[in-house]
Order: structure tokens, then C-alpha cells, then sequence
């Protein structure tokens, strides 16, 4: 008979919740990683309006074969009142963005925005721990940047935001993330620095401009961005002129992939290690 | 970078709601005639427990990227009450088993387990206006098949079921929605009938039963069996033999999701034409 054999009544189901939807990538690229897993498995989009949410996704979550939601934006922060334990990045930085049902019925929930830019570093070979961090911008991304890199434990964060709120939170999580970091706070500058992580909008898109004043890097240094359009930003642009070694927004996108399937793989499994219950 | 293309945040949700779910075909079939009419759209099964019906799915159908449900055993009476309008088959039957969004928001339901039958039919050229139909089974499927064969005008139709209940009830459906049809209630025989459709489980995996007393059937009847699972029944392979021409089950699934789709797609263009508004 005429079929499709991607789906089945067999199939378990994964969702992305947000409001818009359309642009979202993890339909196709969190499917095409659980089915690499053996999976009989797929992600679909689910909008959810605003004034839906807190009616909607608490049912969605009573589906018997929806196993785990990915959160995006406007709901990051709403949705931890979704999960009975958090991990510990959700709970430093007071949202989520995966949501994952456990083998005792509980959902699990944690922050992977900041644990796929230190997944992308991993799967270079290139470790994070007692180096010096220098992080521009601590908007959704980049506070959660901060806090999972201070999970690594550099030496050494100098943090920077044009909100100096959002710099105050940051260094506070960092601090209880890591005692022994050094935390700085203040505009960039490179001296002593091993890794550049851009998480501000500059260079977005059609924007030309750096996120910092600069005409040649050190080719010693590190250079991250977590722009996915374009993938060659004006900074790494820069970064490979002046030989440094790059890392680019779409890697970080893979290892956040790579690390949700993971999540949801391990609470089917039962073997997560929540560190918070709610 | 690594993805499926079969699904993205554009794509348009569909599902199936039942319960078991595993066993279901929607899935690969209505997905296959989906994306056959050029839509970027698919159907997933969706699990709903009987305790959570009632909670789950109209919230459900708040979704704005979901456009239709089909649902299954065991809702599709409950299901009812999840319309604004009910098309004339749902209506007759009682049940529905799909439900659109249609463009000013509000849900149509219809009922297309016998339509899938006439579709069948029709497919092969076959007119039912005017001809004796003899019809065994009265349960979900015979019950609206039918409706929906009293809705082509036959001449006559004589229906069977060891449940009286179910034969006064179809009955009075059929002298409803076609008062020109002679309706007689009787254990079957073939005297002067033209089709001969069996809508009960006689015949039905391993069963090696007719669901009527014949060593041979007359050449000129046509024989339609709504089974599935084997494609050819007992009473499909003694028709065969004796030469008659043959309509299954399968060809009654396809007919069935060839009418959902067009149900779902006008629906979206707003041309549905329901009778009852509830």
C-alpha cells in the first residue's frame, strides 16, 4: 500500500514548543539524530500561543508516547514549572530548554543553550578547564554559555554585557558554579586570553561590525561564535586571517543536539541524575 | 548539516487519537496522501489514555499548526462532542472519526469508515444507485457503511446482525437518509442481490468461515469484503472462484484516506459543507 516509512503507530514523539515556530531547525535535525540513534522516533513543531501555554503543554505532556519537548523562545523560563527535578545548568540559570520523560512517569528538565558550545570545545579536543575565558554577551545564550563553561572550571571568565544586570547574574552564577573561577566584569580586552566566545547579535545576519575593536587577533587564541547565519561571521572571519583555531555556532548547534538526544535517551533509561527536585 | 527532509517548523501537524495506538496505519498512509497532494505535512499518532480524553484533546486542538485529527477506537462517539459542525455521515452514524480545523477556526467532524467503502465502489466504476445490496455485520464498520451506502440510494438493502439492536438502529438510519430504499432485516441470503459486502469478522486473520452458507456464488454479484488482514478472505477467494468481481478491504482503507484528505484540505479552503451545526 502507498505508505511513508519514516512513521508509524509506533513512533514516539518528541515536540519543540514556541511561539513562532516556523524557524525553528530542531524538527529536522533532532529526528535525523534520534533516528542515527535506532530510534523509531521523531521531533514535530508544536505552537503553542502565548496565552496557551500554561493550558496546553501540561496536556501535550499527557500524551502516553510524547517522550520529551525541546523549549524555545518565548518559554525558556515558564517551562521549568514544568519539570518535577531540574539538572544543574537549568537550575543556575533559571530556565530549560529540554524537557524529558523519565521511566517513573516524572519529567526531567535542564539547560542545553551553554552545554552544546562546551560539547562543540570537547569535540575538538579541546578542554576548558583552568584556561581563560572571554565571554561577550550574557543575553539567553550567553548567560547559559556562562554558566556551563564555569562548569568546566577555566582558570579565568571575563564576562561583558552592555546590561550590567545581566553581568551581575552571570558572575553570581559563575561564582557558585565554580568558586575557584576568577570572575572579571568589564568591556573586552584580550590580554592573557586563551578563548574569545562571542554570544552577543554582532555580526549577525547582515551586520559587518566585530563585538570587539580589534584588527588582528593572537593566532594562539581560540575563537568561538554562536552566530549559525552567516556561519562565517565577520569576527571568525578575522579569527582564521589572523591563524587561529575557529569554532562556529552550527558546531554548537550539533553538540546541543548531540547532548538533548543524549538527555532523553538516558531518562528512558533511568539513568539522569536530576540534582534539584522542584 | 545533518537532517531529514520530511519534516521543519513549517511543517502542518495531523494526528491519529486512540487508544492502543501502536496498531494504527494512519500514520504512513494519510502522511503518504498528504504529501502526495503537495503539502508539507504529517500525521503522528497520538496516544490518549480513556481517563485523559476528555482534558487532553480539546486542549490538543489549541495547537495553531495542528489541522486535523483522525480519531479511532475507542472515541469515536466521545469525539462528537469535540465538533462545531457534524457532516450528514457522522451525524447518521453517531461517530465521527476525523476532525478538521476549518479556516474561521471552529472543527468540522465527519464520519468516513463507510465512505471509504462507496469510494471503493466508485473507484472501479460501480454505481450502488439502484442496485440490492446485502450487507452482513452492523457493528462500527457495518453500522456506517451502512449509512453510507443508504446515502448512494440502492434499491433495496438487506442488512444482518446477531444484535437486533444494531439492525433496528441501522434500520431506521437508512430509511432516514434514503426513504426510497427498501430496507429488509434477515439472516442472509443472496436471492436477487447484485453486491454482497461483509462488514462482521467472519473470515477475519485465521478464521476459515463464510459469513453466509455458499458453495458457489452467482457470477454476476460483486463481492466486497472489509477485512484486511488476509487481504483475500475465504469469501474474497470463493468469489474469485466463482468468478465474480471482488472489492477488499484494502481498497475501502484507501478510499477512506483519499476522502480524509480532501475532507482536511477543504476544510483549509473552507468549501466543507457541514449539515448540523451542534
Amino acid at each position: 500500500m502507498d505508505q511513508v516509512d519514516y512513521i508509524n503507530g509506533q513512533t514516539r514523539l518528541y515536540g519543540i514548543v514556541g511561539d513562532p515556530i516556523v524557524q525553528v531547525r530542531s524538527p529536522e535535525m533532532v529526528t535525523h539524530a534520534l533516528q542515527g540513534r535506532g530510534l523509531n522516533a521523531i521531533l514535530v513543531p508544536l505552537h503553542v500561543a502565548r496565552a496557551d501555554f500554561a493550558s496546553v503543554v501540561p496536556q501535550l505532556m499527557q500524551l502516553h508516547n510524547l517522550d520529551g519537548l525541546v523549549v524555545t523562545i518565548p518559554y525558556k523560563t515558564q517551562a521549568l514549572s514544568l519539570a518535577h527535578s531540574l539538572g544543574l545548568q537549568a537550575h543556575a540559570v533559571g530556565a530549560l530548554n529540554a524537557l524529558a520523560r523519565r521511566r517513573d512517569g516524572t519529567w526531567a528538565g535542564d539547560m542545553f543553550d551553554g552545554m552544546g558550545c562546551v560539547q562543540a570545545f570537547a569535540r575538538r579536543g579541546f578542554a576548558l578547564r583552568d584556561r581563560s575565558v572571554l565571554l561577550i554577551g550574557l543575553g539567553g545564550a550567553g548567560s547559559a554559555i556562562a554558566a556551563a563553561v564555569a562548569s568546566e572550571h577555566p582558570l579565568r571568565m571575563h564576562i561583558w554585557d552592555l546590561d550590567p544586570d545581566r553581568c551581575r547574574q552571570s558572575a553570581a552564577v559563575i561564582a557558585r558554579l565554580s568558586p575557584s573561577t576568577q570572575v572579571h566584569v568589564g568591556p573586552p580586552h584580550l590580554d592573557g586570553v586563551d578563548v574569545l566566545m562571542n554570544a552577543s547579535p554582532v555580526g549577525m545576519l547582515k551586520d559587518a561590525r566585530l563585538p570587539l575593536v580589534a584588527d588582528a587577533l593572537p593566532p594562539g587564541l581560540v575563537v568561538f561564535d554562536t552566530i549559525v547565519y552567516p556561519e562565517q561571521t565577520p569576527l571568525l572571519q578575522l579569527a582564521r586571517r589572523s591563524g587561529c583555531q575557529v569554532v562556529t555556532g552550527r558546531e554548537m548547534m550539533q553538540g546541543q543536539i548531540a547532548r538533548i538526544v543524549d538527555f532523553f535517551i538516558q531518562a528512558q533509561q533511568g539513568t539522569t541524575n536530576p540534582v534539584v527536585d522542584r
